[in-house]
């Protein structure tokens, strides 16, 4: 948690995962965000992976830090309600985050007659406001088909939702963003984020598309091979796998020395006339010719001694390791300032993180769970909305809002 | 591109994916993004895929719409001048996106001299310092073995570099919030963005840890079935491939319908004392009795029939296809908005995108490619340094500078 964004008033309206890490985001650089959720919670409260008791992790992972508004939404009370604490005034507020649907009763239009300078940025799945999701969206471009072994052809779906993930991030960046162009010109914006125009637009900023058009056809499938460079899997003597990568010749140069591989290299380079040193492509291309000898390389050392030879000489590897270990992991887990124990709202007390980058300058605030659905219902109605503890009180009894 | 960022300017010295798709983000919002290269061209600078004449088609679509000065990086003069740059003055300036190492002749602290209130935003490997690509460190966070058929313990890399990305759209997500901060108390920042801290951070935010920790494992391997919830990859009659998913009740229920499945999925749910409708995590935890039901029903169909009918139906799926395919798809690629044919720095033309968000509400500018190395050298020296012609020609008598 850093204070970077003091003072802003985000709502936020959001399922799943891009929506909701955009608001956390925001969330653990310091801005109030307060989520309506359905009473009884919306359609990820209970996503898996689960707690004993039936809490969901992921929810309240991705929830952290948050105000939590039980509303009704399927009643029109309740939706008024979120439709007016999308808009409550403030200078600083004004600031909807979202996957409700492009047309719904928070359509832009329909909000930007309550404030007229509303900033929404909307997840959606197609750009046309089609159902789409992730999974769905990554099968369309190609991508499982270029994933997995070379022997094997059957599709491979990403585990990580990786296209969520850079929606939220990018949606955190647009409003932030709208919120400066606010300042400026004093206009509201509605930023639309459709998953499928950014994969779309990232395969075309990798270069996936500029190839595919030039060849004919996509990236073959090259299994852990690194395209356009060097770099796979291999197993060392005692049966481990080790990630090794070399793009610069500085990490090419440094590779080949720790694995002793200098001279034999270079006789390689002597026979086919090139030179592997400044151009990484050619490793690519030859990579079948210099396997053999990485292969034995490492099948001649264990793990151990690898690694202690690696970070010797300032080699760009990796352990392949579970999660269980990475967990034991000083460099990722344990003892990592961004993490605290944290007791959640599953009851159970574990690790979490706080905001993502570290800034040297500031201290770094504690980490704050996510809440209980409907943990700030009264608070909010009566701060932001002005709501009299009556009115609050009726609302209850007619089961527009819970707490 | 947009202009949510008009009048900003930031300095970006950095290559590979994440810092400078940071640069990218920034610029097609509207910031003037300038880089510093070295003369020639840096670590990324001839990145595969490449043009037929050797051009990186990869360069030239992460660095669209921005400017170059090309430095000699190597000599004191040249470092000088890109310290220069990155801390010159003005209040919408001193916005500075690297990648360099944090204790080099860029680190914070030694700009920081030239400029107090100086924004650095920098991408890392490792938080320690350490080189750490997005390969290497996704190989220590259990997903490779959690990705790929669950009949193949093989470790399987993502192709597509998500940390990268995700560190990217984070870290133009930090600079801005850091210039609200700035605004708001005068005072400079560095945003350090490990890969590593942004990968743990993001297994816990989902939920993947806190799984681990309760179940002393990581997840198990399970192919491309959606965990948690009902989805998969399904063959047709003619042989194609689609993806289904059905997380909330009404994806399942349209699912069934479309199908034709919502008698035998009853009868399941009959036989079993469970109901499938409300709960998705049962229908994850019975697959292996639902799966065969629905093979049978993809099998009886074509994917045209099955499209059709899911469409009709609100079915949440998408067919896997090749990025050729998805080239000619207009919900991707053709006509898509986004996308602007464009003469790139290779000499080649193809279609590339701006803004990956759409603002309906303000005009879409047009796609910008990117710059020849050193193509804004001369330029920027005169505007933001102030140099005279006579300063500049000496720099490039001097090999310090190259246009």
């Amino acid at each position: 948690m850093y204070d970077l964004l003091k003072g802003l008033r985000v709502v936020e309206g959001a399922a799943f995962v891009a929506a909701p890490t955009c608001g956390l985001y925001l969330a653990q650089m310091g801005a109030e965000v307060i989520r309506f959720d359905a009473i009884g919670g919306g359609p990820d409260f209970r996503r898996w992976p689960l707690a004993e008791n039936g809490s969901s992790l992921y929810w309240e992972g991705l929830n952290k830090g948050k105000k939590s508004v039980a509303l009704d939404l399927a009643s029109p009370a309740g939706r008024e309600i979120a439709q007016r604490l999308a808009t409550a005034p403030g200078s600083d507020a004004g600031l909807f985050v979202t996957n409700f649907p492009v047309d719904g009763f928070l359509a832009y239009e329909t909000l930007r007659r309550l404030r007229d300078d509303l900033i929404c940025v909307r997840v959606m799945g197609w750009a046309d406001g089609a159902q789409g999701m992730d999974y769905t969206i990554n099968a369309a471009l190609g991508l499982p088909q270029m994933t997995g072994p070379a022997d094997d052809p059957r599709p491979v779906n990403h585990v990580l939702a990786a296209w969520d993930l850079l929606t939220g991030a990018y949606c955190a960046f647009g409003l932030v963003s709208a919120l400066l162009a606010r300042m400026r010109d004093g206009r509201g914006r509605e930023i639309r984020a459709p998953l499928s125009d950014i994969a779309a637009a990232t395969m075309a900023n990798l270069g996936f598309t500029a190839e595919t058009l030039a060849a004919g056809h996509q990236r073959p499938r090259i299994g852990n091979d690194v395209f356009g460079a060097f770099g796979r899997d291999f197993m060392t003597r005692d049966g481990q796998t080790l990630m090794l990568l070399a793009i610069t010749p500085r990490q090419w140069s440094k590779a080949l020395e720790a694995l002793g591989l200098t001279a034999e290299v270079a006789a390689v380079e002597a026979e086919l006339g090139v030179s592997f040193a400044t151009d990484e492509g050619l490793r690519f291309t030859h990579r079948a010719r210099l396997y053999p000898l990485f292969e034995r390389a490492f099948a001649q050392r264990t793990a151990a001694e690898l690694g202690a030879a690696f970070d010797a000489g300032g080699v760009t590897w990796g352990a392949y390791q579970s999660l269980e270990a990475a967990l034991e992991d000083p460099r990722l887990y344990k003892g990592n300032p961004l993490f605290q124990e944290v007791r959640h709202p599953s009851g159970l007390s574990y690790p979490a993180p706080g905001a993502m980058a570290t800034v040297p300058q500031d201290r770094r605030s504690d980490v704050r769970p996510a809440p209980r659905l409907g943990q700030h219902t009264d608070e909010v109605l009566a701060d932001v909305l002005g709501m009299s503890a009556g009115e609050i009180a009726r609302l209850h009894d007619d089961g527009v809002v819970a707490s």
